[in-house]
């Protein structure tokens, strides 16, 4: 990130200083500039390797020559456990799901890895339980294997847990981030920002009824609705921590292109955007759980659309921008205005453990 | 386990009640009876699929015709997280990769997913990266994703880690803990109970230095050797959490057979049975993490132990047993005195958060 561009940062105000502190900081799991940093300096320099590299939401891989997998690991640390619309469970489950989803895999298999913490109910490890059990059944896939550790009371918070999922590339499937061509249509599968709002409502910090429900839904199944129809699917992405902005962001960069979003095409629900107006979000970065970006060839973009919007996760799916190929990998908007400014990714941590 | 049995219990007295207290306790991550009853309560009846029931180190998967996979999940919760002999990155990477490699499968991929405590030193997370990434050069597998959560002080110990790992099961192997045959032999591949003192000397809590260094070692190579040699190895199994004791019992189980031990070969390092005398710790239930126990088809015995004698961490390999057929389900052991004695799983929690 070069100064003069970081000068137009225009995404919500970074409360937490971009330099080294030798310590982690709340931000460094924002999935923002803060974690990339984290990559960069820590994870990437000992664990290189072409899958990682490749920064996708799933690791891509080829265990022999007939069979490429996707694999994907996320941990859950979201507060409160219960919120509108899912919980912890379906979250682990739907999360891990989808990012195996978005290299195009079908997922078939999820470990399940919990840390619980002393004294938990059970009462609420069998709730979490049968809500990952439904979210699976609804995915199709297995949940294979599983650990369980305990630490004493004040070392977790109740419950976390990891997820890690296995998906199969069928023959032909080719998407990653770095697929991105100039002119390909951006499409988003419905209204961003419900899981955000709904997390901050659960956690009583709206100070409003919202009566948004979260967005968690498993999406391997629009997916594959879409990959049915189109083999012009270049990238998919769901925009999770970090938000729309923030995964766009990545895919610019990967794919060293420009996209180029209209604020006026946006699906956002007005409850979500009077909460962000109220307490000063951007939409744009904040976190989603069922929905997806799709970059797809421009010939096929009205098919992938109309697919899309016959499915129960994409009724809303819209159009909202497209590729160029300069400024390389820069998000730009054009406002509901008419001028043009800069989206950067997120900096700092707006919403902690949100997912 | 009916009344009659577990009155002869002979394993680690239990500080726990086992009956149903509606909250989870430090045994429920003992890897012992308690974990046992969480996984048949809560776990299975929710996740309930064949890879799962099977009750393996690692779960068998088949994506495709001409693939089948292993695939294993453990989090990492160690306190402290450095020890004499290793640290929780090394355990991490050597304990995914161990389980794999107990269904006779190649590990090849690793996910690591970190919850690091907000404040955390980003000298000890870069401690313990490298050392994540030594112990995978050394197995030879590559850490594919990754993801980081961080939650507030308080929330966590400092940092935890899941690794999970998906290996290739090559045509002909087929190892499980359900196939152990009567007449086979039991080795077990060097001293035991090295990682739990190891641990609690970290602590403090040994009271006398021991010099005993934790056994983490990755044992995929091992594993090849033994392949190798001999089509007969049956059972494949690292004592972990609940130690021999408790590994053997699974296995039991699972094939519908009796484990009889012979208390005279057990190889135990004097500092260590000292240890355990001292602390009235059976090491039968301490936890090891560079050991494995086989089931060998009796007229391949010698040849693979030689072969693991010739390995780096199987030098000390020895012939500990042999499978009868009844009494089915139990492990017995013949005692240096010539008496003969059930051996229980572990019934509490011995050593919290040893792994």
């Amino acid at each position: 990130m070069d100064e003069n561009v970081s000068t137009h940062y225009s995404g919500p105000v970074c409360p937490l200083p971009l330099t080294h502190t030798g310590q982690i900081v709340m931000g460094h799991g924002s999935g923002g500039k803060l974690s990339q940093d984290l990559i960069q300096r820590v994870f990437l320099p000992s664990f290189d390797n072409p899958a990682l590299r490749a920064g996708d939401d799933a690791a891509l891989v080829l265990p022999n020559q007939s069979t490429r997998l996707a694999i994907s690991t996320d941990s859950h640390v979201v507060w409160p456990l219960f919120f509108p619309g899912g919980d912890i469970g379906s979250l682990a489950v739907c999360g891990t799901v989808n990012d195996v989803a978005m290299l195009g895999a079908e997922p078939l298999y999820l470990t399940a890895g919990f840390i619980l913490e002393e004294g938990l109910q059970l009462e609420i490890l069998e709730r979490v339980v049968a809500s990952m059990h439904l979210a699976a059944s609804e995915a199709g896939v297995q949940i294979v294997a599983g650990d369980t550790k305990v630490v004493q009371k004040g070392k977790a918070d109740l419950l976390y847990i990891n997820t890690t999922g296995v998906g199969l590339i069928r023959p032909g499937v080719e998407i990653g981030g770095a697929n991105a061509h100039p002119g390909d249509l951006v499409i988003l599968s419905g209204p961003i920002g419900d899981h955000g709002i709904s997390v901050l409502e659960a956690r009583g910090e709206l100070g409003f009824e919202s009566h948004i429900q979260s967005d968690i839904a498993p999406l391997n199944h629009l997916v594959s609705a879409m990959l049915q129809v189109s083999d012009q699917v270049h990238v998919l992405r769901d925009p999770t921590r970090g938000g729309v902005a923030t995964t766009l962001n990545e895919i610019a960069v990967q794919s060293q292109v420009s996209i180029i979003l209209n604020e006026g095409s946006l699906p956002i629900r007005p409850a979500v955007a009077a909460a962000c107006e109220m307490l000063g979000f951007d939409p744009l970065y904040l976190a989603n759980e069922g929905k997806l970006i799709a970059l797809v060839g421009r010939s096929d973009g009205e098919r992938v659309l109309q697919t899309m919007r016959l499915t129960r996760y994409g009724e809303e799916s819209q159009i909202i921008g497209e590729i160029k190929d300069t400024p390389q990998g820069r998000v730009l908007m054009k406002t509901i205005l008419g001028s043009t400014r800069i989206v950067d990714v997120l900096a700092g941590e707006m919403l902690p453990r949100i997912c």
